[in-house]
């Protein structure tokens, strides 16, 4: 076979099922069919045209596969057949970049991230993966695509939230926005051992999922001002850590507005626009506050151990797939999430037929009514 | 009252319920009344003598209470009748050590360390605390003494074998040893987001304790050589973090054994004799490893931490405290803890009646069948 | 003796030197003699009423003097007639702050810094010292007043702009603006081991002495967009870390725009209004970027380190040290120093004679025509 | 030309300069030409037979050559002729253990260290390089040979130890033995801003070194106990970072009765048999000590970072560089350099006519009578 099927971006609003030539792996490279993938919030920017991304490339960032192809140099790491994941960042290991630690940042600004932005992306029957050695991600023996899918973005981002805000056992945290990268968010800090954990948003269902994930605490914004009912719950000093996971100049000022002095302001958003502090809120430039700003960690460890917290039942994600879908639905699936209909938190793709995993599901029926 | 009861060290195996002066605050400091505390290994080596403590001073290092009598200059932070805990360290927050964040350290080597080393301790009716502002932590609204007596000293030094490690999410962990303290370090590699977790120990029953406080693997060292089963687990290559919770030269070595190039082995245990590092374990000191020692840590803000942790629902740490005494049946319950007799993990001592809180309990009867 | 001189903030624009109650100390507090003393741009904006305090408080917070007298619990640690620096920050080392290592926000945001701005402070002839024990700090035999009294804040602070920005060995740094604090920050990078350290200022003189303090090229805003050369100097991608150490939008956003993707800002300065980040500049939030405040690091141990550079010659702030004058003079120290006539980095004041030291000194005259 | 001379470690003190075959580089390899290289304590041992190397390997591990060939995929980033360096630990960036931040361990344990422990080295006409995009750092217009020929190894080297001790500005360190290595540890605690720097070995000569290498205060072993001259600089208490640089039973024990309660202790040294470490200077266990051994640091990017401290002369290695000779003359300079005489600290070895750089060198003349 030499052709695939893929959905290419075409423009501002307009996605398309199309034939497209299978990729070959050159040295280091390596080609895995796609199994399950699934639509991000990055995605629905691009196709309203909010992040510039050029017409004709595949998109998506977040691959279940199993390789198909290996390119010279991996044969003693790898074998065709293998079951993999591999992270939405991309990372070679070996630039200034890299090697001073700033993995995402991958030979320039936002450079790790080329799934589905700078090459082809995992929209696909089969993905080209750069730099393999350094990015293919074996599946634990016994977890489902279904469980695994979420590690390459969603899990990697919201739990970097948490990990970037240097969260310590005991602190106090504030999530703002409970979408899935928030809901995440509200994971890591359960995972880096916070004790009071505020889940905040303006849909009661979010929050309820919130606190299945770990939050101690939720708040409606619809229900007042978060900040204050934060400084009530921390004696008036605000929070440790406040993580900012949507993007919005309002949730950004709340975060900052809520954390205590001495505090750090943990943003996972994707802003447009400039963003304002109020030098109240910075006290001058005196409080000895950190804003700190991350995007997705990849690369095939981050990938294992994001993994392994599953393996060892330590996280379930399961819970945040709520609708499936084949590759050739991508509009209705595009659709249905994008407008966070039917209680949608997160969509499986699957190029092929769906996987029967967990339970029997079907394109387009939720799959988990009380989620 | 001018007088109280206390448990006075007479010398080596010799304890003694005697009626000495009741204490008076200075400026700065405070009394609380105790109405539970616990017993410690350490105190069972101080009786034993196998660690130098002046004869007349009065033991115990875990008080949980009331405050009786502030001392001038905390009328403005706290009031007679609070509750409290107080850490088994209690820093002054303003030495060299202290304000070089090596607060356990206050003063000179081990000189947090103060109750019942270097003055009165806690198993006693009352408690002088030194520099009560930097140590009073009030106890929580609905908290019970059970839920909190271990705050002061076995959960705050199990966790800091977890935090001096820089355990990772993700990071695989083994705990060697796995009485309370070695509990703890479990519970505390699970608040910092390890995924394996291998619990260690010779006895059957703590390995079941371990598994309930996160233990994704336990071994039995009666089964064969751990590190050669930590390796087979790890692919190989070693844990990235190994915790020594015993304070011998076999765990200590064996955990050395246990970590991988680039790993950590953090030591929680009191050591005797000199301690044995062969080289090809230390990779001829070419390893990356780290080594560190960890003194409990303490001060008011640990203890808020840690009880926010038990407020929160985040640990439970209740099925720890097997037995419950009163402070007249000290050497009963000092036999009982200190020959591990039957399934006892921690005792609780009460100078007073027994507190009846979540069970009706009866000195030196289980309390807790299933643990 | 039992009153003092001392200047007093009689409302905005308007110092007076008065007669007022020489302090006496309660336990835990000391008096020190002032023997020199200096004037910060903070204390520049609350004349100017550009930063609220309440009229009546003697202003100054960089004492230098000789113990006077000791409260109750001191004598066993200090000595009457011992020479001490006390920071500008004075941490009480017991609070929810300081022992969750905020020290500077001691009891509440900016809570540390105490002198000159909700208690008396350093321009008087004797000064209250809360906290002696954490707070007092010998100076070693064989230093003048000149070479320690920058230590209590410039020094402090400029230093901790280099440290807060995690500056590593072999770093690229850029210094924005290079007035006492930010040739302290430029001085910081090198104690901290950077590689190419960029000062920018719009006064060459200042430049000159940027260079004497480390920095290995100086850009002069006048001459275009230090942001253009900057990127230049560093292969496009920006420096690792830049310290913003003006106070004003323009330099924090260019200080933004200077750092590379998973670079680090560093701000030390006071700001009012509002603070914008254009989101170009923070990558729209995906450029693994940390913004962090910092408010002057003070307590004893703080000061003894800072001391310490000086007595082991691996510093020497004595250059900044322009002008000397008598409290007395406090008009006109004030008027040069706001004004920054006359070459003036800081000036030294002096409540009794000028001290001697170095070269023969004449109040206003400058001392160190080469700088 | 398909053959180079290259000197080939025979077995056990046996070294023999041979014509032996050039390499040629595969996909994301290069050959360099080597113009400069030198001898490390290390290849003293392997020598002597004390650390196992496979017979007809070239040896050395620090090159400094020309870029000769570039396999496929460099040549975007490099071109022939380009002036580099190489580390003497080459990580590929990419394997489980550059991921998690252990460079040094590529691939396991030790497993960086290729050149002339795995694979052929240095001592050549020609050297292949592995995984060349992370590990081909192109040297600043302006560095001579001599001035970088240290980047490899002796300078991340002890530079590493003053980093793995996590020395911070004001810190007092005291650094066991004055080698190469030693020095450079010297050099890296200036650069992470020590105050008090204690330079401590058996030979006065070196010690003068020591002091022209940051030192400021030296002791000579012969002179008494090191520790207890260090406790009394230390107002009794030790310094806080320790660096050992020798691999010694003696100088580990002493480095660790050296720091005080809560300090660290550096291990560079190579160790053979059994370390011991008697529990006085571990108090117990309970000193909050931290023992970390660390292997030199490789990777284009940390190479890069040195030279930047040389080419903003930030620091001057080349008094470390004492004699100069030819590749053929490998048996003098090894016997010279061995048995450190003629105040030999490190000599250049040029495959090639000896450059003429700095001053008119010969073959085995000491250069630097100074030094």
């Amino acid at each position: 076979m030499k052709s695939m099927k893929a959905v290419v971006f075409k423009g501002k609003d307009r996605l398309s099922v199309e034939d497209v030539p299978k990729p070959r792996p050159r040295a280091g490279e390596a080609v895995i069919r796609i199994t399950t993938t699934t639509i991000c919030g990055t995605d629905v920017h691009i196709v309203r045209g909010e992040y510039p991304v050029k017409p004709g490339l595949i998109l998506g960032h977040e691959p279940v596969g199993v390789i198909e192809e290996l390119g010279d140099g991996l044969a003693d790491l790898y074998s065709v057949g293998e079951r993999v994941i591999v992270g939405a960042i991309t990372p070679c290991g070996q630039c200034f970049y890299c090697l001073n630690g700033s993995h995402s940042q991958c030979g320039g600004a936002l450079g790790g991230w080329k799934f589905g932005n700078t090459i082809n992306g995992a929209w696909a029957e089969y993905l080209l993966v750069p730099d393999a050695k350094a990015n293919l991600a074996p599946i634990p023996r016994g977890l489902s695509d279904e469980e695994v899918v979420l590690c390459p973005d969603i899990f990697s981002t919201g739990l970097s939230g948490a990990e970037s805000g240097h969260i310590k056992v005991g602190d106090s945290v504030a999530v703002f926005a409970q979408g899935p990268i928030g809901l995440c968010a509200t994971l890591g800090a359960t995972l880096k051992g916070a004790s009071l954990i505020i889940g905040i948003d303006s849909m009661s269902s979010r929050l309820e999922v919130a606190r299945r994930f770990g939050a101690t605490v939720t708040l409606n914004t619809r229900d007042g001002d978060p900040v204050a009912e934060i400084k009530r719950l921390t004696q008036g000093r605000g929070v440790d850590v406040a993580i900012e996971a949507l993007g919005r100049q309002e949730t950004f000022e709340n975060a900052l507005r809520a954390i205590r002095p001495g505090g750090t302001l943990s943003s996972l958003g994707v802003y447009s626009g400039k963003l304002v502090a109020p030098y109240q809120a910075l006290y001058a430039g005196l409080g000895d506050q950190t804003i700190v700003t991350t995007l997705c960690p990849g690369g095939k460890e981050r990938m294992r151990r994001l993994m392994a917290m599953i393996e060892h039942r330590r996280v379930d994600l399961s819970p945040l797939i709520t609708h499936h879908f084949t590759l050739d639905d991508i509009e209705s699936a595009f659709d249905l999430f994008s407008h966070q209909r039917d209680g949608v938190l997160k969509v499986a793709l699957h190029p092929g037929a769906p996987l029967k995993t967990r339970a029997e599901t079907m394109a387009g029926v939720r799959v988990d009514q009380e989620c």
